[in-house]
């Protein structure tokens, strides 16, 4: 017998038919292999959207503890409604908020983090053979306060109860039946991945992103909790996402992920000494914009360029920014170019493997596809280019490494 | 200073337009005067009625504990809405739900009653100078599950509350500004009563249950709590109910109520034999029928006839139970009238004025209206009258105990 824990996303509790004809009988299928189930389930489609409105329309900066109060709600009614039909289809179930269920939080009412669960009454109830539906999204303070965990949460939520109770698996599920190779608007051969690692997911970010909340993928790599994302609406076995084991390596590439939604921005003819590079940083990190990429060359006659990726959300800040560093520091001058795209190989196998960075060059050069910037780790190679060329580079990468292929079948480079 | 807990029920909180222009006021006027203000609030209109329709989607009979979880999000919706527009006005408030308020009840979902209520957290955040708006309807088991009332709770969680913190008054804003000596709309010359004692109001419950939840007022009672039944939207003194004294005396009549929702079971020629007449209540009270009027007349021959009120809802049942014991009793048949009325006049200064009865019959008689029961207690005369003349007895009866004018200017008698 195993504890799963399945935790069911807006869009798949988004009528009672839904809840009742797709939802309800996923759990009771687990349920029927004589396993212990929780459930996590996030508000009706929607529903959130109308109190955040209700609260809005009231003022624009509300008092966040009381809208946590009034948008954690949405949750209460729709584990409620699950639990109602589960126990009308015969099988005992119960509900249980956020705070019945031991979600200690922090006090960072809208976008509160998980501090501990205490899962006594979920035992309680699961020893009395019930089901237990638990609001996701939400927590309570130490002094008895409601708190929201920021959108997406209900899949961070389900992760730390299949933590906290060292469930065996923690199955999402969702309107997409699991994690592709690229993302399959773009590369319509593009192929479920059957089993991936941690960390190839968090690389894999932006094909996830739409599927996972990221944060519940760190949370599942901290505690090890194989994650299972499948679809609500289809049968079949989805991606896993586990601990890597010795039989990943075997594959080189496991994906391609692309990401518009950065700008690079260039610092010319910098003067290369010692703790220039960290005025430039520093100043960014004050501001709080993160920044992805960072590449500097070898200097030439005592100077260099640095370049460096922003969101394109922060772009014009960090401009304004670093052309305030650069004359302190009597650089040429700044550059910013919003029109470029990050295109991603991920894969545990390219450490195992010599070529991949090779293959990728090459490919790319064959289409006349410029690379503006390169960015390595272990398992991942990322290359900067024209965003014109988004859509192409996937494609031709996802061919060259044979993805549309079954893992086994797949040339060795 | 005083401590003042306010109730607002569904209409007055229907809108965000009302909530903010209304409600939120009428909160704000009574903290201007430098009271501690504890509100108390009931779902947005129709908002209680949508989630219980969500529920009847699934299931006819829906496991109670999911149901209450379910539908006391009404109530959390609200009062945060109340409290984040306190907070945007200027006045810090803090929202607290049932659980959150310390309001325990039983174990009966749907209509549960409140045990106790811990003040704590309450007292703790009037310390701080904070307005407390707490969720009406609901409260908490011991095992930390979340219970409703019943319809109309919220007036019994506001008195309830104002009870435990020995609040100085608690005001129940509502539509309508008061209490009136008879309905307004069948006698347009009815007065607002300013002032009448818990009995008072008990026995015109027809006329107050539109207005306050009979249970709170029974509440108010036995804790000694002053109601005042006040419009949310008007500004005006509403009526106060509270204990007697001995000025409420000097009126005789304080009002008219009618009831057209009963019918009267008749058992003809009864054997007037010690033990019968207990057959008959037995078995309506086994069948978890309330009566209401019983009257039994001396015996001829020794036979008697007995008659009896009932809701017209249990009507037809009371008759097919009254009709088995009649025939075990042998006698002679039972008789059903559904085209009754109650008219019942009401006042703490019978108990010291004779010849109101008279006054009552000779009137009644003086237009013709055949009285069918009469039934007495130390401060009320009801009368039963073929339904047809309901609204000609009233304005009559109004008209002799000249409730149309001020109480200092009326006769005595």
């Amino acid at each position: 017998m195993a504890l799963v824990v399945q935790k069911f996303g807006g869009t798949s509790m988004g009528s009672i038919d839904r809840i009742v004809n797709r939802v309800a009988q996923k759990v009771i299928s687990e349920k029927k292999k004589g396993n212990d189930v929780v459930v996590v389930v996030s508000a009706m489609a929607g529903e959130t959207d109308r109190l955040i409105n209700l609260v809005k329309s009231i003022t624009e900066e509300p008092n966040e503890r009381d809208m946590d109060f009034v948008v954690s709600t949405g949750e209460q009614v729709s584990a409620g409604l699950l639990s109602i039909a589960l126990n009308n289809l015969g099988f005992p179930a119960v509900a249980l908020s956020g705070w019945q269920a031991g979600i200690r939080t922090d006090r960072a009412f809208t976008k509160a983090r998980i501090l501990s669960i205490n899962t006594d009454k979920i035992k309680e109830y699961l020893n009395e053979g019930k089901i237990v539906v638990i609001t996701g999204f939400q927590g309570i303070t130490e002094n008895g306060e409601v708190t929201t965990l920021g959108r997406g949460g209900s899949d961070t939520s389900a992760v730390a109860i299949a933590a906290a109770l060292n469930a065996d698996r923690c199955d999402i599920y969702t309107d997409v039946d699991g994690v592709y190779t690229a993302d399959p608007r773009i590369v319509p051969d593009a192929r479920r991945i059957p089993v991936l690692s941690y960390e190839e997911m968090l690389e894999l970010a932006s094909l996830g992103a739409k599927v996972l909340q990221i944060r519940s993928v760190e949370f599942a790599m901290k505690y090890r909790v194989p994650l299972r994302v499948r679809s609500t609406f289809a049968e079949d076995e989805g991606t896993l996402i586990k601990e890597e084991d010795e039989t990943m390596e075997r594959v080189i590439v496991r994906g391609i992920a692309h990401n518009k939604n950065e700008a690079r921005i260039t610092v010319e003819r910098v003067p290369d000494k010692p703790g220039i590079a960290a005025k430039i940083f520093d100043a960014l990190a004050d501001a709080n914009i993160p920044v992805d990429m960072i590449v500097q060359n070898v200097s030439v006659d005592g100077f260099t360029d640095i370049s460096f990726t922003v969101e394109k959300n922060d772009a014009s800040k960090a401009e304004r920014i670093t052309k305030k560093v650069a004359e302190e520091i009597g650089a040429r001058g700044v550059i910013r170019d919003d029109k470029i795209a990050k295109v991603s190989i991920v894969g545990l196998g390219m450490r195992s493997h010599a070529g991949v960075a090779g293959k990728v060059f090459e490919t790319l050069a064959k289409y006349g596809i410029n690379i503006l910037m390169i960015s390595t780790s272990e398992i991942k190679i990322s290359c900067i280019i024209d965003e014109k060329f988004t859509e192409l580079a996937v494609r031709v990468l996802h061919e060259a490494f044979e993805l549309d292929k079954d893992e086994k079948e797949r040339a060795l480079i």
